[in-house]
């Protein structure tokens, strides 16, 4: 069985999440680019939108308006399982906005570092927090 | 690096995440229960609530309308990582209802079997598919 949270590998796990919250409210794409695993098989499901593989998502990427990014996270969660794996979990509310946002990530061990190979982000409905 | 999609493995969870889908629509709880690890640390994002702990997500299930559960499968994608690690992301529309859903899992093996470790649900915004 894996070992939950084992120390250096969530706090690895945790650069890679933080690194990657810094990029997207900086629409920084080459970063995001780069923490998703790119791979056929890499999927993001978006507020609005679901892609399927690493090259829908940079395309995706590629055309994001670049405004309003700005956001505040709430209870951010992530958990290790083993040396390899964690997911990591957090709410968030955009700066303008009273809509309360989820945002899941699923992240790999891969040779070239911690990359997400699944993401869902999602609005709960006007008026729950 | 951890193989993807290994045969046995991919029918193994495979075989899991069918196994709550039917457990989802028919509101077997106790298979609903079973199928997510007993730890503090797992997690369900649901279309209106967010659930912080395996206890959380029992009590939103014995507390849950039994009606209404009924829905089809769009798109379903399982893709494993290794022998112990794996994602099962699909869309779902309800019937009498054109919202399209989306849900995601991360699943770990556990002793006693393939266990869901994080989940979140959504709909896409209406008119969206």
């Amino acid at each position: 069985m894996y070992e939950i949270n084992i120390p250096e590998v969530h706090a690895e796990v945790s650069a890679a999440f933080y690194r990657y919250e810094k990029a997207l409210v900086s629409n920084d794409v080459a970063v995001l680019d780069e923490l998703f695993y790119n791979n056929e098989h890499t999927l993001r499901f978006g507020v609005t939108e679901n892609l399927f593989s690493y090259a829908e998502i940079a395309a995706f990427r590629a055309a994001r308006p670049s405004q309003g990014l700005a956001r505040e996270l709430i209870r951010t969660v992530i958990t290790t399982y083993g040396r390899d794996f964690g997911v990591a979990n957090t709410s968030f509310r955009r700066e303008g906005s009273d809509r309360i946002g989820r945002q899941s990530h699923t992240w790999l061990r891969t040779p070239e570092g911690w990359r997400i190979v699944a993401a869902h982000v999602s609005l709960l409905p006007p008026g729950v927090a």
